[in-house]
């Protein structure tokens, strides 16, 4: 028996043996010519893939929460007053982060767990007071909500705030189009759609956001986050030229190249479409045996992981039999319903042939569990979907 | 012709196949029980390679800088008086980062370039005042200067400053003692002496540092290295439970204890011992063509790295024929000298055979140059210490 399970968290995800191929190689020199003209490219593939052409990418070493602190610590001046559209976990982390900069937070929390705050609260907020950002969690991993990114990144051009989109868990696989949708920044970890071990804080900054930095009156409050430094860095590699600021994490930066040729390779329409479509799959097996989801509704689900509920009788327990069945899945992380629900993550990479093992392996713990259903109808509703 | 050649710069450093092995690993989950153990055996295993039995590791995604940013961040209150004493580039930005946090910095720079500030002036300037803390750079990158870390930690344990020592370019090369020696905070990066690809930014804090952080009056200024953040995560994987501030990097902490393993099966004498003989052979085989060094005396010059002089009519495209040759050399760094000299690093997984390839290349270039010197007596000289 192969003795490696399926990792179906969200984030980490199963990465292709080509960027694992990557982060194996000898390492080079940050500086050595053919390490620049990689790390260039990839600067430069980040917005195609990002679908934000008058970006410019930051790639550092470090997390997604690094991501939101760059974002947090170059935008913010003390006493600026941002707006955080929360959806869970995540939306409450931007709020601590951006106070920690001293910023003003109005956080507009949803009107209950697993929806969403409306655009008309949003919009209420903004008339308000004039904020200098709003942030908006485009997935939040806790609570696997979709938030409407085009409708509130519109209500922040009318209002005048910035608007910047945590897409740790969307960019690479859900639908995000910034330029267009008027969203001035987007920050990502490497480990989710964009198919890379964890090791990369990436973010993309428009024009009106580096205006708002060069326009800052006080020096950033973090040291490594600060753009005075990252900024000559990007530019000179972009321009193919040696430069140091900290030694970039080379063998990273060698994978993330590869995933974001394959991803361009796939192209951007038809991998939103790939993540929709096995995530329609997916959350019909859960419907199929009786597993309701965290999100109100489907409208407002992610398509790069499932949030749903134990049944009935049902607990954390059941994890370490999906385990035993040769799939990991994430337990919860929202302190309101931790131990009530499970994560799947279904991004980057990820195959027909994973969504059947995946469900087959809830199915299988399940019935070991005492849960009663028909054993079989997940499977028979995600291949349905999937023939589609 | 093997094409790829060795890379004998002061970090990125060759690693071992076993630690690029680790990192082309398939990722697992950060919660999974093969990498909670892993996660906590490195950080275990941090405090022998370290010599710190008492101590508190922290293994976060990110560069050197962001453990110097770490170090200060959390150590520092606004008001707080610090000593750096700089022998070189990575004294200056220690200065800078602990100003970022508020500290009045007083900072003594060497009498001459390629020397150390002289232990009566860093006595004279503790006394001139308390200082919460002092930096020592135990080998600054940029010149090659080793300081004199023993004599400097008593003085400072002496007038009660914490004593922080930036480790970047020593951890795992050096001969360093932090508990025996009476450092409290001793900080590094994954891709020097240490021997994993860059990513990963390592602290070990001892019982004055966690205390002086226990006991500040205002939150650290820094949300992503704030340490409320990351200790109750390194202490949940040292007692093998999962925990979850931001997604470690999985692949580069796998390969991190591959190579601590590999460090502590040498043994730190040992280590040590190999770091001095080689850098000996290769001090040796620069002298004996000719090239004069950064550092003022081989009392003061660090073991891992050696920064030669360009001789008299030769300029930086030295390095491109000594890269024709096969060896990847690194540029100056120092402002001040950038283009007289360079830097060749010797740590980590180097070898005999390494130091004579690099040698011989160095040859190889010199005299296609036009520098006038005895051909191979750096060989030689490199081969006499080496029989030793």
């Amino acid at each position: 028996m192969k003795n490696r399970k399926l990792l179906m968290i969200p984030g980490p995800v199963e990465f292709t043996p080509e960027v694992l191929a990557a982060m194996g190689l000898p390492t080079t020199s940050h500086v050595a010519p053919n390490f620049i003209d990689v790390f260039g490219q990839a600067l430069e593939r980040l917005k195609e893939v990002f679908l934000f052409p008058d970006s410019q990418p930051f790639v550092v070493a470090g997390s997604g929460t690094l991501a939101m602190d760059m974002a947090a610590a170059n935008l913010i001046e003390p006493g600026d007053r941002a707006l955080v559209v929360s959806t869970g976990y995540f939306g409450n982390r931007f709020a601590a982060i951006l106070e920690r900069y001293g910023a003003e937070v109005v956080r507009l929390d949803p009107p209950a767990l697993g929806d969403a705050p409306a655009p008309e609260a949003v919009e209420a907020a903004l008339r308000a007071g004039p904020c200098k950002l709003m942030t908006v969690t485009h997935v939040d991993t806790s609570t696997a909500v979709l938030a409407d990114v085009p409708t509130l990144a519109a209500l922040g051009q009318q209002y005048g705030a910035l608007v910047v989109v945590d897409g740790v868990c969307s960019v690479g696989g859900e639908e995000l189009r910034p330029q267009e949708w008027g969203v001035d920044l987007v920050l990502t970890a490497s480990q989710k759609a964009l198919g890379v071990p964890p090791g990369l804080a990436i973010l993309v900054a428009g024009p009106r956001a580096l205006e708002a930095f060069r326009k800052r009156k006080t020096p950033v409050g973090n040291y490594y986050a600060d753009w005075t430094h990252w900024l000559p860095i990007m530019e000179a590699y972009q321009a193919r030229r040696a430069a140091y600021f900290g030694t970039p994490p080379v063998n990273l930066i060698w994978a993330l190249n590869v995933s974001l040729g394959q991803i361009l390779e796939e192209g951007m329409e038809a991998r939103f479409a790939r993540h929709r479509h096995l995530s329609d799959a997916f959350k019909a097996a859960m419907e199929a045996i009786g597993l309701a989801q965290v999100p109100v509704n489907r409208r407002q689900a992610a398509h790069t992981l499932t949030a749903p509920y134990y049944p009935e009788g049902i607990d954390a327990r059941l994890l370490g039999l999906i385990g035993q069945a040769g799939v990991i899945v994430a337990g919860g992380l929202h302190p309101a319903i931790r131990d009530r629900h499970f994560r799947v993550g279904h991004m980057g990479a990820v195959t027909p042939s994973d969504i059947l093992t995946t469900v087959g392996a809830i199915e299988w713990a399940l019935a070991r569990s005492g849960h009663r259903f028909e054993v079989g109808a997940g499977l028979a509703a995600a291949a349905r979907v999937l023939a589609t």
